[in-house]
């Protein structure tokens, strides 16, 4: 007679195939196999675990998704408060912008001859195109808004909900700067003299020494009031990078000032990216724990895939299984309209961190 | 005034959220975004063309896939027809006929401690157990059918039809052996001894000298004899290994016996590992063109995904979008009864490749 | 009669053992063989190229580098003048902080449990480990730092720079800030706010609203003028991130102020992120062409492999046989003590891109 | 006060430049950094204590090392008993035999076009070429090797033995396959039928149907009677794939006969393959132990890194650091010449697991 484990308590059941089964579906079944397909339907109930809760949840996104097709998910990820606080490396934000101007990428070969696309000035992102005169003539339209604003030092997220007012007020379309802009999303971008957002913002500079003025600083405090104000948290990352570090960051600059932190409650990221290597694009949440990013009790999952073949089911099949939660769900409002961020009407103190 | 450029044809088109898309629709949507979203989307494209297409289709399964809980779908390629021919490791073969006999796999963690395990005689695949006892059966039930076999030398793929057949009598379970053997579709194990049916071999011959003889020389003449009877052949590949190999041997094989062959005309794979370390499993198709392993107009895609998460998505969309093909697809019909393939009704010559 | 290919011009000559070869000789002989080791000998050569070349030379540092036992081979690379110029993620700049101020990493295990470390106030990266207290009191002193600097904006060139000299001048300790800082080479770290270095200025502005600024549009202008003032550059870049895509910003952006610029001449990269799903980290030097970071004839090598393992190797060569060339290389000059730089003694304009 | 922890006991020792440092000295300053530079410096220690200790060590070896410049190291392990035991893919064997036979692999580029390459029958591999007409030559040779052997089964150690014997004879030159003759060492390859070996066997057969018996069940039975014969054993893996796993078959199976087998005591693995996505060889060294693969006390480490970056360095040192410890070896001696091997003059029974 055998004897039990406890090790041994749910089988795997193999995924059997149902022809054009919704993306929800897909998911329930995609639960009780093993390795990543697992993890990515994992990923799907611990985001819905989030919504249903009472937590701030953030979303980091790295990794050329916007260029690559992605940028109307994330879109949709805001408008429907399916997050509450975005932070982005430059790149997505220029590109997203790129295409609510008006202008494309497109579809490319990794194989092309790069001197024959440098010598028609197309810049290439693996398989995707993009026209390098567009890509200029963004920048000069970005110093040109630059030089619009008053000349004094901006958050990234004050002149990013600025740059998405002006762009939906110009442009009336639909992306993730104006879909942030319209729900009052916060969006950082801590590295944004690492992208052609900067470039922009340099060569506003150019025409006016007082424009341009960015205080990157201001934002490790303003993120960190986030969470001091609501600290359950929980955390969505694509792709690493910076935005991985920055909401980590926030939850640990935040615990400096207020004990009650703890971590973020809940973390899933889609990474490809491994650990073994040391980087922190790559890093375990496991290893997050450690350091207090992460609660030691947190619910996460570490998704290792392109965000391209994973955001899509995941997007689509959470838009299905999570509509009501979402519907319910009242998330902080945020008043980002000036240089000091209010929530559900109680502004933050002026460049200061929270007291408790 | 913009140039029109030879490389700016399509746009990038946005992956739009439908709230629980269906399979079929995702992929529909993921053909114009980027990455691996898009090779996937277009490995479902190819897949289609394969089936409309006068060729046979084989299919190489590597890595832990039965175990991991995709071993319905293979199943239900072989039954539909999706696929002619699968050559397999002897491991997918060998936990297909663990579950086929009832047992199971259970749903682990890749983090729990390996001596607690072992300690319970619990084998782990990453974030999957099994029972080791439950494997010792196996392999004795293996030695078993062996020993019922008359004594001589049988090719991989007459031993698999033979072992399918009585799995089938045994059990009347669905799976990968017991389809494979009512569909009449061959199945190669080229590293049959670097398995646990190897091991359950050399058990039977442990009790009986002249049981377990596999003649794995006679299988690289009768898998080329497969492509020389019908040259246009297509190869569908998840996770490298000796099946993606041994599919591309195949036909350098066949056109060293007959220069009409000219490679495989329509080619996917789902792989995770990358060509830049030199190794076979991460090879690009660009490369096979080379050897001649893929006619050089091939259409071609590789998908950098682990199959747990591209498979589920893959089949489930092409068993929407391909049926009416599949209803009018003639496959090759093979006779697997016997030491010599007859494929629709003409025998193979015995142990030789056959003559143009 | 064989015919010759102009394909087939060098054999690979297999490596032939030798008991202790000096790492030099190891490299020699790795310029036969394939794969990454061939790459890794060629990264070689094209560093040799740079040295003797009349350019400037950028270092790129991404990943945990300094916490990971490296930072003295990039306080040597600078010291000696292997490279004109850093850029570096905070992270790095932190731990090496950390190491000059006579605090440890230590030797752990990736497998350990995190709530145990989280428990001690362990912080863990991958396989090593520091103390949180440790990180905390960093943080205190780089705060106390900036609060004795006038209170004005810095660019981080000029921070770091002052951060390097008030570091030497406390501890008298080798290490990246302190070598930069004593031989004059410009550090830029555009995700200064996305690391403890950022915290750091955080608390500063805590106690000081007016302490903290940094001026990162500044360090765009600043870096795209050290290529305006010398057009001949090269780039060696560690682990991709955001350090890879400031050198490469800082090209295209002086690129767009005046046209003889052409991208850098020579390009080498330890990576270990792949191209195909689309990141910068991961990107190809080829794909670079395309955007004209990197002229169309430059001479350039990706390695893909842990700079852990390849970067005590390359440099322990390249520090006997570069020697002869480093004694005779005539670098830039910068003066890095003031808000603007100068090189060679002729300062940049203020707060502008250097007219051509 | 700092209180001490449990977990801090040795910081990490920066690495220190020294100009061209021999092997020796660069891997034991690496063993006090982190990651995988940490890693290869571990695996020199740990294959040290192999050799110190009296225990048969097996040498795993895929993916496309010959063919890639490491033929001679893996020959120079061989001649010098670094090893006893080969566990191979076809492929390095053959492209062994290839150089060996005075053929070349070619210095190639990854970028070429190999349509181009195809019209003139050069076969690539990643950055590596060879040409066609001589492997077709090299098949040729093989088959009239096997039609020159007495018509019956062999193992492929037996076979193996033998063609090293022929091509030593023939060619008198270095290379694995006479190192391994001449050395007396055995060679398993249990997927001899998905290689070129395999397919010259497969034309042996066209012209003499008796000819090419290669029985790769008793290759299982002979490979597990060397670890019962002396159940002290080692691992050392480059690249996964069937190598990998029948070492570890090997000693499963073995303690399916003797359970006073108990795993391997030492392992260590240098691969490219990650262990998340449930892969054989991406496999971890802890869930080799779940299977009891690997004692549960055994010394291991995981180097994940190209071989052909870290196998030149690593043994570089180790033929520096362990030559004394060798000339001390009393390593088991095989007689290969006949179809039961014998070890140190016994011989082991035909056909059967050795009794206890």
């Amino acid at each position: 007679m055998k004897t039990k484990s406890r090790f041994l308590r749910a089988p795997i059941e193999p995924f059997a195939v149902e022809a054009d089964a919704a993306a929800s579906d897909l998911l329930a079944r995609m639960e009780r196999i093993s390795f990543q397909g697992r993890n990515l339907a994992t990923a799907r109930r611990i985001w819905e675990k989030m919504l249903a809760d009472d937590c701030t949840i953030f979303l980091g996104m790295a990794g050329a998704l916007s260029a690559g097709g992605l940028r109307m998910i994330v879109a949709h990820l805001i408008t429907h408060r399916y997050v509450d606080c975005l932070v982005s490396t430059g790149a997505n934000l220029y590109h997203d912008l790129h295409e609510t101007r008006g202008r494309h990428h497109y579809i490319g070969s990794p194989h092309e001859d790069d001197k024959a696309l440098s010598a028609e000035h197309i810049d290439r992102v693996y398989d995707t195109y993009a026209r390098e005169d567009e890509f200029c003539e963004n920048d000069e339209w970005i110093a040109a808004f630059a030089l619009t604003l008053e000349p004094r030092p901006y958050t990234t997220r004050e002149f990013l909900h600025k740059l998405g007012e002006y762009l939906w007020k110009e442009t009336g379309r639909e992306g993730i700067l104006t879909a942030a802009f319209k729900a009052n999303v916060p969006i950082f971008c801590p590295a944004i003299a690492d992208s052609s957002i900067g470039m922009g913002l340099s060569q506003a500079r150019q025409r006016d020494p007082r424009a341009g003025q960015i205080d990157v600083i201001a934002d490790i405090t303003e993120s960190a009031n986030v969470i001091i104000r609501h600290p359950r948290t929980a955390s969505v990352v694509l792709g690493g990078g910076t935005p991985k570090n920055f909401i980590n960051q926030a939850s640990v600059q935040a615990e400096f000032f207020d004990d009650r932190i703890g971590g973020h409650r809940y973390a899933l990221q889609i990474v490809t990216d491994v650990p073994h290597f040391g980087g922190a694009s790559g890093s375990s949440l496991e290893e997050a724990r450690s350091w207090g990013k992460l609660a030691t009790d947190a619910e996460q999952v570490t998704v290792h895939a392109d965000a391209t073949v994973a955001l899509p089911l995941l997007v689509s099949a959470l838009a299905g299984s999570a509509r009501e939660t979402l519907a319910g769900r009242k998330p902080m409002r945020f008043d980002l309209s000036g240089p000091t961020m209010a929530v559900n009407g109680r502004p933050f103190p002026q460049a200061r961190f929270e007291a408790r």
